[in-house]
């Protein structure tokens, strides 16, 4: 591989931001950010020089050309292997130490004696928040065909169908569309498959995830989700299934209901949802600060006497919305404390949920680009409550 | 919660070995060594002191009860709540350094001002290694699962499917009979979903990633096994797909042929792996050295002259084995260079496979016990390539 073209812009993106934050190398570790800058996941790392070229370092897989690949055996190998380039050691070097483990980084700083490791995760992570017109087509077809997906919801429910075989059912059409299957978080300690069904009272269990709602789960190596309830009449069921057909992902939350949600409380939040969705369009453009928008919707949610009730109930999220791209909970982060600030080219989830006790979850979710002007939704599924069955 | 009978074992068995390695306190922190030593994944941490009780910090999930269980709100809460309790401050903290990100650890280090930390990972994975009866009890569960979906392989297949089909098939039968899906490795920067097939020619593409074989896969954000290949027949078609029932996993591959496999090289490497498996159930035991069993199947390859073709052709990997338990790549590795002990409770697969250029990868893996005096086989499906179509 070379950096060029659409890669190359990012790598200048990257020697831009270096020079704001005073480093003058950047490297690169962690598999998001390696499919990020060379276009696939390698086993190794890139530096980035503040000027001039970039390297990609390879220990595997074999075979790759290019005249910037250089394959080493170990991470020992790069100082010597830049020396014989002629590259000049860097003093400061940015690394990725929010995801870098303690061991590696004792190891790899040691390769560069002299320099000082700065935590550059911040950089990538902010690069990686304003999307090219590539990135945002990437995502508007994981959109696509999460619509698709979303379509074939109602044909897939059974009669006496619990959670967990409807959630199944749904993750084989999403595969026999091409999803990727894989589900990529930012944050260390977050896990998942495949994406969650939240049906009746299962919505109100507390989980040790930092996502927007909760679920019991199958078990507890994995506290998270559908945790086997049988889909009957009354209950809202949330489906919130993961997106990534092109390595970006989508965010989308429907509510499914069997005869429909006839609970008064409940379908006033899920309308409550989709009214914050709308004024948060009207008012979400380029420069407006995104916990103004978490603001907007939560005075309309107090407005509606709907507080103990949003973004959980017997445990509650302090976020309503997160950037989306190659992972969830990118930036920029839709919360009281975000200091984030809306750009065009962001892509991001705003999910404004209700837990409504002995009903379920209600509420939506949809996935945002921001333009010159606005927000384009790309998630397109209806949003009113689907009767199924 | 509460660490007692399983639990408490694991916590004192983790307290001998910090006596051994000389710190007075270990702290757990990721979520697979969280779900071991809690039984359940929360988010927070496990301090185990050399003595006494240990303590399970927790952020979330809300509603935990227990004599064990301390809520806090960030990593600084720790060291004050355990002055508040009357726990002496340690002088040496084993920590996750393998994993710990490294911002995390500047942070939580900084809360025990004045104690050393210690890259404890090794503990842990020594521990862990070493499985006890009811961990077993659930190996050999999710083995028996494996072999119920590896049963329906030859009824999932069907004219004309690719590698992704058949593969979304076996992962749709494996949701159905209760697979928790995700598929966990120990290791920074493994990741896979589901697992593998791998079908002719695309077995002998290289993977950036430390597994036994390749595959171009279907994405370069995750280039590894299935990529789409139309099955044929003469292909040797591969499945290894992951088993998660239990928490813990079982791993198994085996060949599948639409009308069967003719090639002779290939059904002569199929057959030594075959051998492999055999020869080495009769000298594995308890105090054999693991790169024993390496050194025995590589002299067998040696034999058959199939050394260009053994773990891979293009690419080949070192090992032929590894531990698996929570996580697959556990210890013991079967590597030339792998200083490990075989033990009675460990659990490992052992899969010797060669990649035939023009057909496709052939050979066997299987999960194995320790016992006392051999190898307990916990993954029965058929070891012959199996004929499909």
């Amino acid at each position: 591989m070379n950096f060029n073209g659409e890669l190359l812009e990012r790598v200048e993106r990257a020697q831009l931001a270096l020079q704001g934050f005073g480093a003058d190398a950047l490297l690169v570790s962690t598999n998001v950010n390696l499919f990020y800058f060379a276009g696939e996941v390698i086993n190794g790392y890139i530096y980035i020089p503040l000027e001039g070229s970039a390297t990609l370092f390879v220990r595997r897989p074999k075979g790759m050309s290019g005249s910037n690949v250089v394959y080493i055996r170990k991470p020992e190998d790069i100082v010597p292997k830049l020396t014989e380039m002629g590259v000049a050691m860097p003093s400061k070097v940015a690394f990725e130490g929010d995801f870098m483990p303690y061991s590696e980084y004792c190891r790899v700083a040691n390769c560069f004696a002299g320099a000082e490791f700065v935590n550059g995760s911040g950089i990538i992570r902010s690069l990686r928040a304003v999307k090219s017109p590539y990135e945002l087509e990437m995502m508007r077809e994981s959109g696509r065909r999460h619509d698709m997906v979303y379509s074939q919801i109602a044909t897939l429910y059974s009669k006496g169908m619990s959670d967990l075989e409807l959630m199944a059912a749904i993750e084989n059409a999403g595969r026999k569309l091409g999803s990727l299957g894989i589900f990529r978080i930012a944050g260390n300690s977050m896990e998942i498959f495949g994406g969650s069904i939240l049906a009746g009272q299962n919505a109100d269990a507390p989980s040790p995830y930092d996502f927007a709602l909760g679920g019991a789960g199958m078990h507890p190596s994995l506290p998270i989700g559908a945790n086997g309830t049988i889909l009957e009449p009354g209950m809202a069921i949330m489906v919130d299934m993961g997106s990534n057909f092109t390595g970006y992902m989508t965010d989308m939350s429907r509510v499914f209901a069997i005869e429909g949600v006839t609970d008064p409380l409940a379908l006033k939040a899920h309308q409550v949802s989709i009214d914050i969705q709308s004024a948060i369009c009207k008012v979400a453009k380029p420069g407006v600060e995104a916990k103004a928008l978490y603001e907007l919707a939560y005075s309309m949610v107090e407005a509606a006497g709907l507080t103990e009730y949003f973004m959980g109930h017997n445990q509650q999220a302090g976020f309503m919305g997160h950037g989306v791209g190659i992972e969830i909970n990118e930036l920029p982060v839709l919360a009281p404390r975000s200091r984030d600030i809306l750009c065009e080219g962001m892509a991001f989830a705003m999910e404004p949920k209700f837990v409504i006790p002995g009903v379920g979850a209600v509420g939506t979710e949809n996935t945002y680009i921001v333009t010159s002007d606005g927000l384009e939704k790309i998630t397109h599924f209806p949003e009113e409550i689907q009767i199924i069955g």
